[in-house]
């Protein structure tokens, strides 16, 4: 994906994520990339990749700062008409996240077994303590971002 | 507890942290509050109080706002030799960013059938995708930090 390309948000969301995982790989940080969508609006609110080495952040995954940004962009703690997509399952934290801030539907692209929170280890939105569940897609161009996390995971052997 | 009192800072942990909490109710926002501890510098890091209403933050919590803080002082993401106590049973959420930190103990006051991720629920450090386990140690001033939600709840109805 060129990202001088003006007809760039004309993209998937699912695209545009990827896309920001590639830049966070770039900075050394793990490539996951999100997008929020407002569905009433049809307005992209966020576009975020992982930051959690480039900014000393124990909690700057790209969902985190997805859902913060598209709430300052809204003026609300609350995404209600929100989708987010993400690029890879998202940990306990960004799951529980999710549900705080009740977005809508949930996309990601590839499957955590071992730190994954939605469909596995946590399964935060099967919990009774969770009190608002997405509509949750998993795999979505589950390869490409599978290959960019094996990329950047092998590179640093 | 005295708000301009100078020896404020010589307090215990909790007793700052239940501050912290009486803090967040007077701007609506739901009575938690944190502190984190450097254990090596013997240095207070962070003093915060939940902020999702005040900063329409839906990730405003007080431990992830006091993670965030120490981190950016510290200049890394892992927390090492820092020790994290707050007033509530952590949720889900903030469970996770406190195993990511790698915060070294954990000290809460009120547990949280309803919403904990520590003892209840998502039981975060218990699961396989959690790869570090803080010490936790729960119950510490229970009593007041349940009576500052329970005045805060009622006063809403």
């Amino acid at each position: 994906m060129n990202q001088s390309n003006d007809t760039r948000l004309n993209a998937p969301p699912m695209a545009l994520a990827l896309d920001a995982a590639e830049h966070a790989a770039a900075h050394g940080d793990v490539p996951v990339g999100a997008v929020i969508i407002d569905r009433q609006q049809s307005a992209i609110l966020a576009i975020t990749g992982n930051r959690v080495e480039i900014d000393n952040d124990p909690c700057g995954h790209a969902e985190i700062l997805a859902l913060r940004a598209a709430a300052a962009i809204l003026g609300t703690a609350r995404l209600v008409n929100c989708d987010l997509y993400v690029t890879l399952e998202p940990c306990a934290m960004c799951a529980q996240a999710i549900a705080l801030a009740r977005i809508r539907r949930l996309y990601f692209g590839a499957y955590d077994p071992k730190g994954g929170g939605v469909e596995h280890g946590a399964r935060i939105f099967q919990q009774a303590t969770c009190h608002h569940r997405p509509e949750v897609y998993g795999g979505i161009k589950e390869a490409q971002a599978a290959a960019l996390l094996k990329k950047f995971f092998a590179s640093l052997r």
